[in-house]
């Protein structure tokens, strides 16, 4: 089977490498606080790694816990302490709505997870840096970033065209539309000028920038694509149903696609996607850490040289 | 039996007056747009019904309806456009925590409805103006708005107190923890003094400024207390459960209890209260859009005059 099996831990390495000379050669220590104000056990096991990986890269890490009902006052704590960097909060706390009003609480000079007002309205609408003379880029959420990273390693992002328009031509479905992962990356991707399908179970949108991609940022558009017309099309597919149950009909994707997981589950069977694919990444969880990581020392670098 | 029913058309008469005066002795023209992105039948009553009280009280409404796709961009258009002074928007939208990403697009210069992070965390931290000199006071959203309006109206404040401080001494149960009506009303009456037991299906939470109110702002406090011991010891109930099946069991209510109800539903029976409430207020709709045409002209005096 002419499959390539590109692991997470591949796609990180340079990332890792890179973080870790910066953080050396500056001689800098960022420190990143996460914030655990639950009794999830996903949560503290998350937290567990994130302190496990920023130990192995130089970053100092603190694990603030708390009772929920304090948690806001730590945050604002945490944003006036010019000793903290990052900020990052292990959800769900209240769960709902009330976790978005958590999320921005976080002030967006230390928000490492992206997930701030700010960062998200100017994702969606492909405004790419903070200040005008275009120093300073935007942070963007761990996880979509993360997907970015490894579809730029997979080569799915044409370096031969200008930057911004490097998925101009590419079909991408993603399997997923929440606020954290799937609709910011169907508009990470739609914005660098992929035609992207966003499925949820109540059905498919498009996101795309028109045809030669002549719009600025991207648009919306409720569609009657079915998934298998979709998927017969489909370049790159991206995973992410958090179930066990869900497992993608590998018999609709056409011969050498493109195939990403980023559910904690497997949602895409192993031996199943070698028989059509020409590249599968089978979770991106080590990326993730690493764009945690890379976030923290962007920000730190806007606080520190001014 | 000596219960005082009290109806919102009541409450709301001197405010709309007090609107529909200004209105005319300043001689302006505040615009309210609403945005309707829904095919809910319930949001297109909302829509005609505030529609119908801007005409009576002098303010010019109008109604934008667009697919939900191009929401965003007709709201931030409606950001820009000098001519507006407020919006509002007939949610759902897209339900969930897209809704309230939509909810942080509105400026909060034209948020009417208050829901944007900017007013929504000065509430919760008791931040009380926008600016250092104390002039502009914070947009507080409709409906918790309208129920301190009531309960200034039916004398549950303290007006001998200091302002701030006039609800010391009450004991105030909110049944409903919502993040557009019960968490930011139990916040408002812990800000001005009272001790508020905050009930949802999931348990209750307690807001206060601690023993002698001796804190600037409310802090929040988990609580096994029973809602049959904080109903014996509540001094106002406030009923707002989204359903027909809740029905406030009335007997666990102290003698003279103040009750009010904003659900649409008819948490309270009206005979089974009047045996136990010395005043009832059975909705307070009507004062909920008072509230809203009040807020749009504050926001329309700071626009006008820098």
């Amino acid at each position: 089977m002419a499959c390539k099996v590109v692991q997470a831990s591949d796609v990180a390495a340079s990332f890792i490498n890179e973080i870790k000379a910066t953080i050396v050669s500056s001689n800098i220590k960022p420190l990143l606080v996460g914030f655990l104000a639950n009794e999830d056990p996903a949560a503290r096991m998350y937290a567990q790694w994130t302190a496990k990986t920023c130990k192995q890269t130089g970053i100092e890490f603190e694990l603030r816990e708390c009772p929920r009902t304090e948690l806001e006052d730590k945050i604002v704590e945490a944003n006036e302490d010019e000793n903290v960097h990052g900020i990052m909060v292990y959800y769900p706390v209240f769960g709902g709505a009330q976790d978005q009003y958590i999320q921005n609480t976080v002030s967006y000079t230390k928000d490492v997870e992206g997930l701030c007002h700010k960062y998200r309205y100017n994702m969606y609408h492909n405004i790419r840096f903070l200040d005008k003379k275009e120093t300073q880029k935007c942070i963007i959420p761990c996880t979509p970033l993360a997907a970015v990273k490894i579809l730029e390693y997979i080569g799915a992002y044409n370096p031969i065209l200008p930057y911004g328009n490097r998925l101009h031509g590419r079909i991408i479905t993603i399997i997923n539309r929440s606020e954290v992962v799937g609709r910011p990356l169907a508009c990470l991707l739609a914005n660098d000028g992929a035609r992207v399908y966003s499925v949820d179970e109540f059905g498919i949108m498009e996101f795309h920038r028109g045809d030669g991609i002549k719009l600025s940022k991207h648009e919306v558009f409720e569609t009657k694509i079915t998934l298998t017309e979709a998927l017969s099309k489909t370049d790159v597919v991206i995973t992410g149903v958090p179930t066990e149950k869900y497992k993608l009909d590998t018999t609709l994707l056409k011969d050498g696609v493109i195939a990403i997981n980023f559910s904690t589950f497997k949602n895409i069977d192993l031996e199943a996607i070698k028989q059509k694919a020409s590249i599968f990444v089978p979770s991106i969880g080590k990326v993730t850490v690493s764009m945690l990581e890379r976030n923290l020392l962007r920000l730190h670098q806007y606080q520190t040289f001014k």
